[in-house]
């Protein structure tokens, strides 16, 4: 932010303008929302405002998963909500970005100050004089928040950008919209003293990996999300290259490691993913894990089995070795190191297939999982972006092999039904020169589908497929004690017209069989350079599901056989 | 809850089958919700359960404003979401019924309770082993919050219910998916001392009152929501025929008094409400309000002058008499001592007349509001339910006189756009043999449009009145800085095609001039015997506006102009 260093000017900047510089300063080019009139005089400054547009969406659930989408490719985005009501329509969102470590700055439109001072009962209140409540709401979801004034604007919009851009949280500002016109008191932003390696932690730390390093051949490593989230991606590569090591991913991580890189192995899912990947993975001597997230998405349900005292977890501030643990060590200061400590593994990689290498499923035969996914991998180039709902798209597309130069997001941790749509659109601001593919289930679909009308009414390209299985077919999986559930019925939409209702043009097509597909996808690819395009993929069996799935069902049935 | 005090049977129920035995004991025959892998074993009891129907939405925004305008019909109601990601996308409900004053109970399904005390980083939480959070996120906006255990079952969903209906606010229950089926531990509910009125304080404010009405013969009722929301509405009518008196209703109050009682006046809106209503409002000696909520909504921004001292300000459970305050009152007492008090006011109630009364408009002529509010009027029927959103309609819609028994269904206070249309199927879902019509302008309705597809999933066959008017318009009237502002521009769809593309069948129409609507409407009363309608208006002038919120620019403009 070296605007910020630069001499006091004569006129300080306004509140609202500061704000905006200080987003720009940071490379954020759109700033989502919807407006409402306590938000108002921060949308008329932006709209005066030259380097960052406004971005509208159809409200605000859609608008807070479009930033997080475009905060993933970014690394720092942002969003205008309205007091209480749009903020509180967006606490699914902020907490998403929280679970996932994706850093962005929700900023409030509040009441004027004299108001909130002289507790009126507003409308868009709680109607009690509060006006702190939802702030409070926002803390336990936010790494910070702060009520912005014209005498607080450098400190707390300084504090606010710095922590979520340290911590990979989401973080809370709110405004009254009276001030945002006001100019701001410049009295200079505080040096914070940024957290950095502390040498001897490092040095021990690397002492202690080249110690069991020069003891075995059979080293893995594991990339996973923080690694991505902490632009760890180069480095690792060329750590996988310099060891000449196998390297796998883990489901949150994927695309965090490049899967045409020639050390790329697969995405490790315990018993449930590939067995080659977890042959390779479980008889490690040691596993390097970088950015690591233990949990139930990442340990495939507790079947992935990573032993501890054989684990070198790389986490963004700290490393721990077995059970020796090295604080403050900068996770980009240690693979730095490591690429420079010599060690190689000798031998050959690992050779191994991937599980949707290979095409299948006659022309006129009816799509299934195992037909389609080797279609999605084929049609896949380099540097598409390929957004993934949760889902049965989720355990599918996680074992469809990434071109290169390929970004995958997808909420596999929070597992949100309806981020991926919006989350697409983020990704089509984001990045308007690179392909944008949707995966999503109709029932996800059906939870935030008017973000389709904002993607027709920005001239957004992506290419939609949405898996119409005739409900909730992920949830039909997961319960394994009844079956056949009416609550997991959804009405049948007619998804190709969508796009019409919504007064857009569109390429649109349902397909049924393999040819159906693999000729929607040639169409679209062609459509695609100038409309969006819709492919409504209509399956016959509602319980056809990914081979990840199929197991993990098997996997869930046998726990509970063992609880009895 | 006649059954809790019924012997204790052999085998205790279900902690499950309790919570909806509590649900069914309080009239409760439908629950909303979303599915979500932790709530199956709810939604499972459920499905097996007798008496309560599981209603899905598509998404929990939708789902929480459905069960709001459920409640507030039914004077309690429940919805159901998943841990963590369900319930942060119905934040906004749950506040909404916070500050509007409905009870409801938001049940959330957790991740089993052995998993929550190893702290475990399961999906849907924030990967911090913290399993309360979301929890004391809704302690900000609840009136209650519960974990509930077999072993609390009975104090805690009995205490939930009971805060819920006491404060008329929504509670929070959240129950580890484990628990569901356990069988309770029956202890018993203990009794509860239930609040009741003070005698002495009652006798005081009934004297104080009788002596202020005995020196007067110009007294006015106001009715407003809390009257609605207490059960008042009954007791009040029959007030203002003993007093002889006017009686008039606020905003958030509308139809809280019958709007074709001999005695009703119209709605008391300061300055920017009818003209005759303020005269008599505020020329009288005495006003008595009931349940009266003083927001800058019911003092129309601050115009109505409702003096102090000659104010008898009857709350749930207390009234100020001027300035002299009596505790302990119970709203429902006092009024009963009131009709019995014997004061009458002598003369004729005054002639009023109502902003609606006279059709106008031409045939041929395009619709404005001018012409559409009095056909509005002309069509509603007795009893039907009547379901308006903010904006314009809302303020427009104030003004139309309603049929007898009538309910008017509106979020003034808390004015979240896209309310209204999950709230009309949360009322057709509750009345199935009522009219319900829905007032909508097109940027609320895309907030929420998904829930049109679960009203004709159904079978709801409200009818739907979509205000196109090319935008944000109530948003462009309240800012009184800039104009055209690009942010308050979306996208035009096409309203009408909707019903088909969400797979129903609906009878739609597009409607430009005042025949055209007329026609349509009767139509509409004809089809919607069978089927849902639509009826699009497509308006010339995109800031044509009722008068309500013409003066209400001005006013703000005046403003404005005071400060400079």
């Amino acid at each position: 932010m070296d605007k910020m260093q630069q001499p006091i000017p004569t006129h300080p900047p306004t509140l609202g303008q500061y704000l905006f510089d200080s987003l720009k300063a940071e490379g954020i080019t759109e700033v989502f929302g919807v407006p409402g009139d306590y938000n108002f005089s921060l949308l008329d400054t932006l709209e005066q405002y030259d380097g960052i547009r406004f971005i509208n969406a159809r409200n605000e659930l859609g608008a807070g998963y479009a930033t997080d989408g475009y905060g993933r490719l970014r690394g720092l985005s942002a969003f205008i909500t309205t007091f209480g009501v749009g903020e509180m329509s967006a606490c699914n969102p902020i907490a998403g970005a929280n679970s996932e470590y994706v850093p962005l700055i929700h900023i409030v439109g509040a009441p004027k100050s004299m108001d909130q001072q002289a507790h009126k009962l507003a409308h868009h209140s709680l109607l009690d004089g509060d006006f702190d409540v939802f702030r409070q709401v926002s803390t336990h979801l936010c790494a910070y928040t702060a009520i912005v004034t014209p005498e607080n604007a450098e400190q707390e919009i300084s504090a606010a950008i710095r922590i979520a851009k340290q911590k990979r949280k989401p973080v809370y500002l709110m405004v009254a919209m009276d001030l945002v016109t006001k100019p701001i008191v410049q009295r200079g932003i505080p040096e914070v003293t940024k957290v950095t390696t502390y040498k001897p932690a490092l040095e021990a730390a690397i002492q202690h990996i080249t110690r069991l390093l020069n003891g075995t051949n059979n080293v893995v490593l594991l990339s996973d999300m923080l690694s991505l989230r902490y632009g760890l991606r180069d480095s690792v590569h060329q750590l996988a290259s310099n060891f000449n090591v196998p390297a796998a991913s883990l489901m949150m991580g994927k695309s965090s490691f490049d899967e045409q890189h020639p050390n790329y192995i697969g995405v490790y899912g315990g018993s449930l993913g590939s067995e080659q990947v977890r042959t390779i993975v479980e008889s490690a001597d040691y596993v390097i894990a970088i950015g690591m997230i233990w949990n139930d998405t990442n340990s495939a349900k507790e079947t992935a089995m990573l032993h501890r005292l054989r684990l070198i977890d790389i986490q963004p501030e700290f490393v721990r070795v077995g059970e020796s643990m090295y604080e403050q060590v900068m996770a980009a200061d240690l693979v730095a190191a490591l690429n420079t400590c010599g060690w190689t593994q000798s031998g050959a990689l690992p050779q191994v297939s991937f599980p949707y290498d290979e095409l299948s499923g006659e022309p006129e035969k009816p799509i299934r999982a195992a037909s389609y996914y080797p279609r999605f991998q084929r049609m896949l180039k380099d540097k598409d972006i390929v957004v993934v709902e949760t889902g049965t798209f989720g355990y599918g597309m996680s074992q469809v092999r990434l071109p290169a130069g390929a970004e995958y997001i997808s909420q596999q941790g929070w597992q949100s039904i309806g981020y991926a749509t919006p989350a697409a659109f983020g990704a089509c601001i984001s990045e308007p020169d690179r392909r944008v593919l949707l995966f999503t289930g109709e029932g996800s679909l059906q939870v935030t589908v008017q973000e389709i009308s904002t993607m027709l009414d920005n001239g957004c390209r992506p290419i939609l497929f949405i898996l119409n299985n005739s409900g909730y077919t992920i949830e039909k999986y997961l319960n394994i004690k009844t079956s056949n559930q009416q609550y997991n019925e959804i009405p049948n939409w007619h998804y190709t017209q969508l796009a019409e209702a919504f007064g857009g043009k569109a390429f649109t097509v349902e397909v049924r069989t393999n040819q159906e597909l693999d000729e929607a996808i040639s169409a679209a690819e062609q459509a695609q350079t100038s409309q969006l395009c819709m492919i409504e993929m209509i399956v016959t069996d509602s319980m056809d599901a990914p081979d990840y799935l199929i197991r993990l069902r098997k996997h869930l049935e046998e726990q509970e056989r063992l609880k009895e």
